[in-house]
């Protein structure tokens, strides 16, 4: 059985007035932070927070770059020149590491949000522009990456260290890929559920699917939410399931 | 005789589709550049391009932060907590620096833009917070502000290597204080003028007051502007002359 | 005794992916909603839905103008020539006037946001930009504002109607100015306490003070907040209190 | 001979301290302004100047909505639901018809920016979201389309009063569409042929392409740009050869 395994969860996406999630309790469950970085969410005075409280938490940091589109919160591709991704993400990754550094803390990591990661999984230019933008601004991060998709294919190509993600709450296709939203089986809401197939799925090494036998599957990491009461109730049991079980709930980054 | 002096200039102050000022000419004239980081203007691509060219020139690097206010150029204080300014720069020197590793060059000061510029003049706590955020970020920036200044005090005081500027285009008082926009003798708008003024400058030590005798300045770097035809003219008027008389226009970092 | 009373609430103010206060709930309380219009909060698509829902509610519907300054939430001063002001107001008066038609409705009303609305309570020539920002886009709109203060007086000169409000959660000086934030008794949390000292005002007419005797104030409107759940519950039990005495929770606008 | 047609431009494209385009000189030669709202470009004082500078010169103004998507200037499709559509376009034409009863004036019609006017041209519920909102705005409101394109069916189907252009500097295929950009012929660069051209057009009204022969277009206006020297010079030439060939340079709304 695999002995530790990743927390990560989406945080530090408030922005001025506005609260998203409950990233206190997150970072008391997860072991490493997808911190936004001002462009689908967040502000100078959030992000900061955010790291201080990662780092009083003991939690890995990673930026977690989006497109330029708070309104949209990331979730919608906003066309643009494949080059000018990367030099949108590598501000955004710049803006966290500096602040990272007034937290007194660094960034250890980089994952891309929403509409770009998903631009980033299946379009290998794209994946390129966003590695290529990580490699140059620093060559000692980390790519977290969902496993078989075009991004961790380019992080690998490029010699980047490259872990990859499951994620706590969706159904698997015997493809590897996920059950797209809407279909019968895309969602698991109960967290119970969610432990037990994770727990087995640490036992095993296989993934049930909804299509056919469980698969193999990589992963260094369990990706869970945090921006409702379910979802930090699910959060929550997952560790505590995983933990109870002997899994070390470690940053995927730690040696 | 100086032998040597720095002309500074704003650049990279376009946003998306809207053209500031004329770059391409600037940065063969000056040998410092001040580029805006995507606070009161700029983007990622226009960040990179400006990078790029200034780089292309020989020109060296600054980080020039303002407020988050692109509709007021960072020309309106935005009032917030002191130590909010901090952070709001770190976040800004760190998006620049991040890019000028895509442009395969590197800041190597800071200057504060407009308001925040006026208001880390006079006030020190604002000051220190930029210093502060300065210096942790990257301890080997300079900062370049104005002789006599709560910044230039601030600099010093926390042990970072800090140089001053005069302006091409103001008159002084024999407070060493800026003639106030509005009053008499407060603009020098005739490019031979000004640069007769600089020579004579750089001769003597000494500054012509419009209310006493000529005062003896602090001056590492001469402010140039380049938004309109006029600028761009006394800036290369400036640089001529200067050339001329055996000064060397040379970045005030450069050793 | 007072037989109706009105009682508003600032809402509509989420923006894109982030939610702010109940309003739902709130629009099943109040009588009249201060609507957001994209300046310190909201978006297109928020002000439509609140709008809607404000409509199906019966709730009567006002302008909610602020800075241009989500980041800030409109709670900072953001300088700028006064003229400009009443265009900003203008501008954001004008959507949601669209927008109502759009939801089928219509807006009665205008009162000023946060730091805005301080300024045009203390600053006549802010005040009379607002003023003749409304009369010139709608001379049927009304303005809601706090009596005594310069936009009330403004609005008057005008010719406008203006109709004054209290508040529910704030203690008054026998100035009848609030008591300064910070200050004890600057703010009322119980909800059994608010409701009651604003019944017997309703009773009286006098409303009781830190520093003195009950003082006569004007009052067509009770303001009250639904930001929190603490909030949300002083509000209902207002509405519950007042409506069991008799007294009728109805628009000030309302004939 | 048609004894009579409009010119159309874009204008009030500029942004705080940015400007775009002449529209002085503009507002001298067109006849109608199609003045951006605040989404794509603009902010309220620009749109107020730009609504007093056509009031003064007697120019038919237009609402030129586009994408909130200042950084693309609208240029790119912001992926959205249909109906949220309409409620940004009716956002925007709200907030110039509030700002142009400020400069006292009034909005005759609406013509869309950019990325989503192409959209609506091929795209019939986009269309129909864009003239539903303009309906319900104000049904007294005319659009401005390109013939034979979904928005003009759009807005005849919804009896809303629709006009047509024609583009001053594009080259037509035999289809009636554009020569795409990029292909030989795409672009009419020398104004004395762009002139040349309407002359003939509008004695003939058979319209050249560069596939075929000339053929009947339909166009009560020609799309003229500003937003260069030689944009400039070529919608002077063409309101001056037009004039001396005795066609009436007016507004399309006009009686």
């Amino acid at each position: 059985m695999t002995r530790r395994i990743d927390l990560n969860s989406d945080l530090g996406e408030s922005f001025g007035p506005w609260s998203m999630g409950d990233d206190a309790t997150m970072l008391s469950i997860v072991s490493s932070a997808n911190i936004a970085c001002g462009g689908h969410a967040s502000d100078p005075e959030t992000m900061f927070k955010t790291l201080q409280l990662a780092h009083e938490n003991g939690v890995t940091i990673g930026a977690h770059p989006g497109y330029n589109d708070r309104e949209g919160f990331g979730r919608r591709v906003i066309p643009m020149p494949t080059q000018d991704v990367g030099r949108m993400v590598a501000a955004q990754i710049g803006a966290l590491q500096a602040l990272s550094k007034m937290a007194g803390t660094q960034v250890s990591y980089v994952k891309p949000h929403g509409a770009l990661a998903n631009l980033a999984s299946v379009d290998r230019d794209v994946a390129d522009a966003i590695i290529s933008a990580v490699a140059t601004v620093d060559p000692a991060l980390k790519v977290l990456a969902i496993s078989g998709m075009q991004l961790e294919q380019s992080a690998r190509d490029a010699g980047l260290p490259v872990f990859s993600e499951i994620f706590a709450d969706r159904g698997y296709l015997s493809s590897g890929q996920l059950v797209p939203r809407g279909q019968d089986g895309a969602m698991i809401h109960d967290p119970d559920e969610a432990s037990d197939r994770l727990l087995k799925f640490l036992e095993t090494g296989l993934m049930p699917v909804i299509d056919g036998d469980p698969i193999p599957l990589d992963a260094h990491s369990i990706c869970v939410h945090g921006d409702s009461d379910g979802a930090v109730a699910m959060a929550r049991m997952i560790h505590q399931k995983l933990s109870a079980a002997g899994v070390s709930i470690t940053g995927f980054c730690d040696p």
